[in-house]
């Protein structure tokens, strides 16, 4: 089935349809449903929508989730205990839940009313990605339940989305080297963004460097940067800006003023140069942060190369127990 | 008018009453804020919420923003043209709006369908403070939407954290020194909590640190600590946990077990500890990020003395435009 059959049959179960979309998920996962929470929070006049990392929903789970309600649950291995407890939480309360997952025997399944198998690899069109499935889910969600005014402006956005990725990346190529060979030293790195990215620098920030090459790192929103982080700001310190196209930009343009001014160790990833501006206007926002998680793993790449730290080593992830 | 009288004020004047409440703020500000966040999403079975740092809100206002709708601003200094500009949006699209500030000259007031002067300092009562005040919001909007059952519990808690906090304020002096004296080199620290009180993980780190003492700083959330950020751990990290009473303490747990076993500079600030089971067990959690700021506070003044750096030291804010 697919996502637009998926919604509308769960829609038409009970009298009153959707009322909530809950995106529920762990680390790298949870980062992948942040666009949908953004673009649900921003465009939705009835459907309420909630972004949890999954204990939390297990253990102070929202009183308002109810049969009406829809659960996604995402875990590419499918088998993290409190993403599938999530699930299972869900379906007990009534809910319908759907299970994204890469694994066909996981857990999760058992506790999914619907499942996508979703693809992974550098070689798969990213629109069958969880990242895109999950904000196809949304922006069906939000067309069952009140109509979705570009509805067709989004579909053709994610026909589009994948060959303005694969032409960012060759665009991007030589400048992730450079920047690996430059800031192979470092230690640190904040990553700031705005809009539906900003779930991407936190992923790009706990996920790449954190998790893949043991850096410290931190996300920071270009509109809160001048409320605080910006006071650490200085020449020896290093920034990755994700620029977005769309209503947020001036935020992220405010923050790259500043950093021109008072910072040097700046690598500038701006989506509207890397060409995503062939997508329409009203909807371009949205479709930032698949094209930045694409273009990050090629810096993330490159700085594992240079570090000759593959992005594979773990010390406690699946070695220890927690 | 008290918080009470406010609510219900507003409340009478649709006939639908009050559909949702944003809360809309910068840096320090924002964090007071997130509390409410969390007590509406998980308790709140009508009434929607949503947390906004003000130039995301304005320049991306969420189409469900309406006559029903509130609006919570604040701003300490009361005239942050960002948050100022977003009561006056919110204002405009017929939303009800209520500052909170400092400064009874604020631009924020000319935007202020009704308006908080609140208390500030060492001397102040705790429920007097802008974290309080919005989550005396908070409940009360609950409360008239659709009766809060644990209404009265939570008034009681209100009378009793200052008193909790003054006895927590003592315990941890002597500790706040040792801290201080032992982590003085360090440039970098994580800062962990989950539930109601990551806003305030994320709060120390912007405000505290990375504001005003020029330090890295990350907040972690407890739940997902295990989904990435973990890998960066080793005995030479510093982490500041901040254990929660109430349902999400097990996540907090948890990390506490892992640092406990392969970090060596952990500092552990504890409600229950400190005393907050005072506090009936089913509102107490929205107490802890209350303690959790006053607490911290005492932490980081002993780090700016040892450390010779005055927590108003500035470079950028208010002393560079912007």
């Amino acid at each position: 089935m697919d996502v637009s059959q998926v919604i509308s049959s769960i829609n038409k179960k009970n009298e009153k349809g959707i009322s909530e979309l809950y995106l529920v998920a762990c680390g790298g996962s949870l980062v992948d449903m942040y666009p949908s929470k953004y673009f649900l929070e921003s465009e939705a006049k009835s459907v309420v929508t909630g972004l949890y990392t999954a204990n939390e929903f297990v253990h102070a789970t929202p009183k308002r989730l109810n049969e009406n309600s829809v659960v996604i649950v995402c875990s590419h291995g499918g088998n993290t205990p409190e993403s599938v407890e999530a699930a299972k939480i869900s379906m007990e309360l009534g809910a319908q839940t759907i299970g994204l997952t890469h694994n066909k025997d996981a857990n999760l399944l058992k506790y999914s009313n619907h499942a996508f198998l979703y693809e992974w690899g550098a070689e798969s069109d990213v629109k069958n990605n969880p990242m895109a499935i999950i904000l196809k889910l949304a922006v069906e969600v939000l067309n069952v339940t009140e109509e979705y005014v570009y509805y067709e402006a989004f579909k053709d956005g994610m026909e589009k989305i994948n060959e303005i990725i694969k032409n960012g990346e060759e665009l991007v190529e030589e400048r992730a080297r450079v920047f690996a060979n430059r800031y192979q030293k470092e230690d640190l790195f904040y990553v700031l963004s705005s809009g539906a990215s900003y779930g991407h620098a936190y992923g790009f920030s706990i996920c790449s460097l954190m998790e893949m090459q043991w850096l410290n790192a931190a996300p920071i929103h270009s509109g809160e940067y001048f409320h605080g982080p910006f006071e650490v700001t200085d020449k020896e310190i290093p920034f990755i800006l994700m620029m977005n196209e769309g209503r947020t930009r001036p935020l992220d343009e405010r923050a790259q003023a500043f950093l021109d001014k008072y910072a040097e160790k700046v690598e500038v990833v701006d989506a509207k140069e890397l060409g995503i501006s062939k997508i329409r206007e009203e909807v371009v926002e949205f479709f930032n942060p698949v094209l930045f998680y694409s273009i990050l793993c090629v810096y993330r790449e490159a700085l594992a190369e240079v570090r000759k730290h593959p992005l594979e080593t773990r010390r406690y992830m699946g070695k220890v127990s927690y």
